[in-house]
């Protein structure tokens, strides 16, 4: 483990931001970060189709700062990063299929607005740390498992590219100008708060909904492996990720619980205590940008900081579950 | 060797276009494309700070199509793109510099026009052979040399992320809508009609400017190891790639004469029959983007298509000096 702060008090009294703050991942690390005494700005454009939505920030909303106001427009974010000692970079296109229909709001969002982003962190917050959500989807198709971070990137679609992009101008702005970024490439991050209204965030929401809702839902193909973050662990990765010295202009890859899919639509069932799903073959136009096989080793993060997933998915899921059945009309 | 078409009779007739076809090495390329019969389109926006020269391609002016346009302009790239079997897309921000100054133009150009101008070709020209240059800015500072395709992609500019989603994009296009493209890594290509008024494309065109005025050069460092392309050599590549059924989809490295800076710069000075050169340090700015040593290992284009330089640097220097003094005030 590194000399790096402790979460219990690094956070206390510092301004810290986070773009997509009204997301899925990005209020869950805010209100982690409000237990923790933090001074929060969280910036969302609250777009339909992203995972924005107000009602995660419920439990804070009278102790946060809140702008309703997009990446990409320059010199609004300029404008709120003064004085920002952290910065939780969480605001993207997240879809696969979106960004093969539309690439150039992926591109606008996932790529330009980084850029303009960290030219204006580098102008008006060059001390702050900066922690970029990155994503496993820009390694493709695995050549080997689990996936390290010397893996080759191949992108299997416009989000991939432009994604990896995007983790490439946090890493070169941090070598080149001293932005004190890092980069961590997650898997399929679950939990509490996530979108379950479609399949633009994981799969795993129009899982959590059909169960809900007393509907089957569809598993494709079902033998792959794929890895599952809960939230909370993500939360501590980009906490720890945003203390630790020796993160800064390094990549890592977050792990968690691997699970085949059929295994993992079992979990789902037994942690609703009942429902039920059918298997089939991978729709076409999905089985193009299917990447397989998918487990990471985080090994390199793990032995940094002390990160370990905390929450097996049966767990997890139990808890996500709990929490969209007591508030499901607000995710819908 | 592959069972591809020969370049003397393949693109006979055939509409070819070519993105940045006033330029250093469009302009070559369509030269050689007009001996070989072909109906040549070429497009350029012939904005100042790039390669592209009306008088590259003074001698096939009256037998070529030439589109003064921008790739960034979707409409008017759209109309242009009718009827083509072969696009050579060589339209790009060249300079590593200037993409640090001004990144937004930077990637509009190498990022945002590709996957506009790749959606067209998917739209208007599905079955055209589609040749990319790319770039060894991709890899950053090489791991080990000779610099294989599976080299850990780091740029250090924000040209090397553009250039390396640019690339991403034509492979992904590939895999997904299969269209044919093929994108090649270049090095320092060099030769007639290069831009040497300045480095924007290579140092070497400030070091023949210099020369043919008399004026003695820099060379900075001296000691790296840098490969280097004769323009005829380049052009043959692009022809090959575009002929090889098995190109498609694939990434190769072009390599040429490997030399260390200190020994280009004495054979400069003798191919120019007289002249001189002071070694100095690295300039502060350059040196945050500099990679150190580089050739390439480019085997596997050379098995798949039979491809080898031909030209030597002495040679190919000599034909450069040859020519740029015979037109000198053309390119000042």
């Amino acid at each position: 483990m590194s000399d790096a702060a402790e979460p219990a008090t690094a956070f206390a009294g510092a301004r810290v931001v986070i773009t997509g703050g009204l997301g899925f991942i990005g209020s869950t690390l805010a209100l982690r970060l409000a237990e923790l005494g933090a001074d929060l700005l969280l910036i969302d454009n609250l777009c339909p189709d992203y995972g924005g939505n107000l009602f995660n920030v419920a439990p804070i909303r009278d102790r946060v700062s809140i702008e309703i106001a997009d990446i990409r427009d320059v010199r609004g974010m300029r404008a709120l990063l003064g004085g920002c000692r952290y910065l939780f970079n969480l605001a993207a296109q997240t879809s696969h299929m979106d960004s093969m229909t539309d690439p150039e709001t992926d591109l606008a969002i996932n790529c330009r607005a980084q850029l303009t982003l960290l030219e204006a962190c580098r102008d008006i917050c060059p001390e702050a740390r900066v922690v970029y959500a990155s994503t496993r989807q820009i390694y493709g198709r695995p050549h080997y498992l689990p996936v390290d971070e010397k893996h080759p990137l191949h992108p299997v679609d416009v989000n991939g590219v432009n994604k990896m992009a995007g983790e490439a101008y946090h890493i070169l702005f941090h070598d080149v100008y001293g932005v004190r970024a890092t980069a961590l490439r997650l898997t399929n991050t679950y939990g509490p708060r996530m979108r379950i209204k479609d399949a633009r965030q994981t799969f795993v929401g129009v899982w959590l909904r059909a169960v809900l809702e007393g509907r089957r839902f569809e598993v494709w193909n079902g033998t792959q492996l794929r890895d599952l973050t809960y939230v909370d662990d993500a939360v501590e990765a980009f906490l720890l990720a945003a203390l630790a010295p020796a993160a800064e202009g390094a990549v890592f890859n977050i792990g968690g619980d691997c699970l085949r899919l059929a295994a993992l639509a079992d979990a789902v069932v037994a942690a609703n205590g009942g429902g039920g799903f059918e298997t089939r073959d991978f729709p076409a136009e999905r089985k193009r940008i299917d990447i397989g096989d998918y487990y990471a080793d985080d090994t390199g993060f793990r032995e940094l900081t002390g990160w370990r997933p905390r929450v097996a998915a049966a767990e997890g899921l139990r808890r996500s579950l709990d929490y969209f059945r007591t508030h499901l009309a607000e995710y819908l």
